[in-house]
């Protein structure tokens, strides 16, 4: 089976964050391939997977890198899917490096941003994008954000019964 | 015709800022609707909007606002279309403000940010994604990435032609 | 009895830190009640627990969330009780992302931030508020601040005589 | 009449953004005074009108100040009424200084802190918590909402009726 | 014997950083004062502080606070003697909060600042002051810049004699 | 006669803030020197000037510099006489740059930081340093003071008098 | 006669300030090139660029871009030359964005990165990387230092003479 | 075997950063000195040492520091050599304030910054200034991009093979 979403990061110690993406992608029974790929240290690699990613049936390119982030950036030079970036929180500078170096883009060529470390909603975001033309992927994103809201109401009313202070104490 | 696109923002004000979306679609020959909808002066109307985006015919929703820019979370808190969120820039904090709060949102709830005043971008986005079902704006994407390529290489030419105190003074 | 201050919040991570303004809440002996309710994730519970505030007898509301920290900006356009926004703190940009989607709210509709993880700050202001019709609470207030004060003479005190080696020590 | 209300400010230069305050104030019919007062210059004067502010009748204090911006906490600190900040833009840093100053009280002694130049803001929470109090203060409140709306759904009809290019025109 | 300087801070959570101004002080043989005093929560015995400084015999006065860092402000607006500001780092933003709010004083009242946490230098400034007109503390002064000289060359020695390798095994 | 304070700058463009410390020192009867020196491009100048600053009678030095603001760091690193910095606003970053490069000062070696462009306040440090065993500049500060209070008092009167609306049309 | 230096950006408009590096460079007699090159409109050509420069008998790369600035950071990763980056200011964030993802780079690929539009001191830094293996042309690196050094000095002594009022008037 | 490049930083406590440049150095065959040297503490060593560099035989310098990071500048003061700066991480902001006070050098005194803590980056940057005039050390330059882009396929390879659940237990 193909994969419809492609997962890459600059460097394999993304994967711990970028791992959220593939999670919920496979929730929603949506295939996708992880790959680390750095648009500085395998820039033809990285380029290459970009310019061939439409012909190899992708249909969102979601990209993770931190500090100086070119990754997404450098993979929607390169295509013209959709990529999604996720900016990765650093050492130093918790990721406000990488949040602005994925989001400011300059005109003509868009990188979606999710927040750092994001990778959870980027596979949603991913999943909301394919939805488009598949009712049953949107249907289960209906399920989803059913469940979600569920889960916040049975906190909530959790909370009501027990107090915060036993909640707390779970 | 019916809009594939819905642009909404936080106050006229922004206007001059999201006509960019609006114009960019118009490019590329997909209808869109252009509102003001606040998430905190028109709630009712900006949560009715969103939950009736898919049934209205939407694909994508386009949020702009500035400062504590709620508008991109609060309608992505209550569709499953795609949400593209705007930072509109501010007075005081130039947009970083606008930046944080339509970026940084929670696990479950994705918005795909552009960059602050971004707004061309956040078009182009919304057209890969309704490309991704449109073989024929899909070909315009290409198109339209090869006619920026050709115009840098025209300026790159031209600068190596007249040199650089000549180009600056045109 | 009823509650006079509702003190929600996004997540029920968010509990630890807002868990101070129900237990200063209790020592002035006003009734709150706590409820997890997330912009994004249950919307329609969110505004309408917003709307329904005044009706139901609340003086003031308490909001706290994290990242693009839209519940209390959501809380405060659907309702005209004055809303207390907490920030609270994020793991990768240590809160001034909640900050920021907190207080910088546009005209018309304020919310009162406090400080990053402020919920004993923002129980102490919903008492300062209830207390503008409430002599008996506003008597506790001054009782509340000079004991402050005593407590800070004490230990000023106590490092005169004992020093600050010792002091360090204790 | 006795002004409810009292509006400080720690420079004259301040009153270009502390009258909106008394502005939307007197919308509201709420009596207000205006008054320089610096907790560095005239710190004597600005902690005697905070000690003396619930006697004088002031239900709620509004304090406006910009840079190093400590007149609201200082007036927080000698009164058990509630206390407004309005961070004021400065011209080197355009206000992240006024505001951090302002809004990251210690625990004890909340400022309830509104938008950099929110004064706007600050006057229609003064009103809201009048309005715990005062039924027509807060009958006004609603339909001062209303009208918000009403505002916002007149522009984006507009906005409809002869699209954006004409509305960016007027 | 009378104390030339005197340390204050809005909490005692602050002595373990405060206390290295105590230390450098009687490393240099003078004489301090080590009082916990705050701007919000002792206003009145802050501010006495101040006014009695100079007929005290202080010389200097050194304060340090955290966040909304006001202390050294007020203190300065109380007294004709330099202020010296420490901003204690604090657990959000770490310390700009302090930094912006101790620095970004108002003209007509000037906070001699630090760096965050800079307990110490706090302590050598007030040295440097104090040897305007004492010879002998300028002495002083001249002999410990000369040991931090020799203590880097004493490293720097070491470092090409041992090697890096070894020096870090130290 | 002989100078006391040095006031030095980066680059002639510091001058038009750094005027504002020989201003106010010659409003309080201090001789001042100005030179131009900077950490970068003369820097034996600038040490020299440091090393000799001591023997030549000066009893403070004020250095400016904007960006990467190293004169008053390393000046500092020359003498003992107490150094002011003023960290001079940059044109990309606003200060925060020059604030930092200023502020942030490893222990052993302090600069008395002030205001981004602060220079005014940077003189008043100056003459509370020389005021140390100076009974008659003392005085005059004592009467500085005095007078800004009045300043204020005075605009607070005319506000009460004539309202808000007229203060501001004058 | 062959260039020495690349001087790419990524936008023509980035070119009133790239113009400086040009500028410096011809001051020392070197040969330079200048072009418009976009890591995301022109990717191809910027990597060729980037992988042939060696071959093409370039010593040095300067690369100027804004906002999430990639173009530096892609060139290095498709050459061994030292690549030096230029973070041009952005009308939002003014810079710092641009200076982040210039700088931040990941282990492996360095960017000499200079300040925000430094571009004058890329040339400088290109001279000297040059320099190294032209005993001439770092002759005129100690040329130019001492010119810059009589420049200020020329400008102290002139301050001196007629006194900052009068140099101020000039 | 004479040095090729001076590593300095200001304080011991550096080492554990900037031996990294150290390391890649020898790595590439090039020998390289180690010494602790402060712009402040031993202002007259640190600027002999960048005025002896050129005759004693280095190339470049290699400067770390934090906080008020004065010494990579300082060093470019004094040769004509290239200087690498270092920005060290710093306690408190994690060392923002060191990148600015590196990067934000004035027009005539370059300073290549490199990330915060990336002294391994500023020993490749050495290398590559270095490889200028050596036909060898480019090739070993070469190679070394070779490895980098080898080990980043191999994991991805690795990765597709076992999968990320795998990889991640690794």
């Amino acid at each position: 089976m193909t994969s419809l979403v492609g997962i890459i990061m600059g460097s394999d110690s993304d994967l711990s964050v970028m791992k959220d993406a593939a999670e919920i992608l496979r929730e929603f029974g949506i295939e996708s391939e992880v790959k680390v790929l750095s648009a500085h240290r395998t820039p033809d690699q990285a380029i290459e997977y970009a310019k061939n990613a439409e012909a190899n049936g992708l249909k969102v390119i979601i990209a993770g890198a931190g500090g100086a982030a070119h990754l997404a950036g450098v993979t929607a030079g390169n295509t013209v899917l959709p990529v999604i970036g996720v900016p990765i929180s650093t050492k130093a500078l918790r990721g406000i490096d990488s949040l602005l170096s994925t989001a400011q883009m300059p005109p003509g060529i868009p990188v979606a941003t999710v927040a750092i470390n994001g990778a959870k909603n980027a596979g949603i975001l991913a999943v909301q994008i394919i939805a488009e033309g598949n009712a049953e992927v949107r249907e289960k994103l209906r399920a989803y954000k059913k469940k979600m809201e569920m889960d916040v109401l049975a906190k909530t009313e959790k909370l009501g019964e027990i107090g915060y202070e036993e909640y707390l104490k779970q």
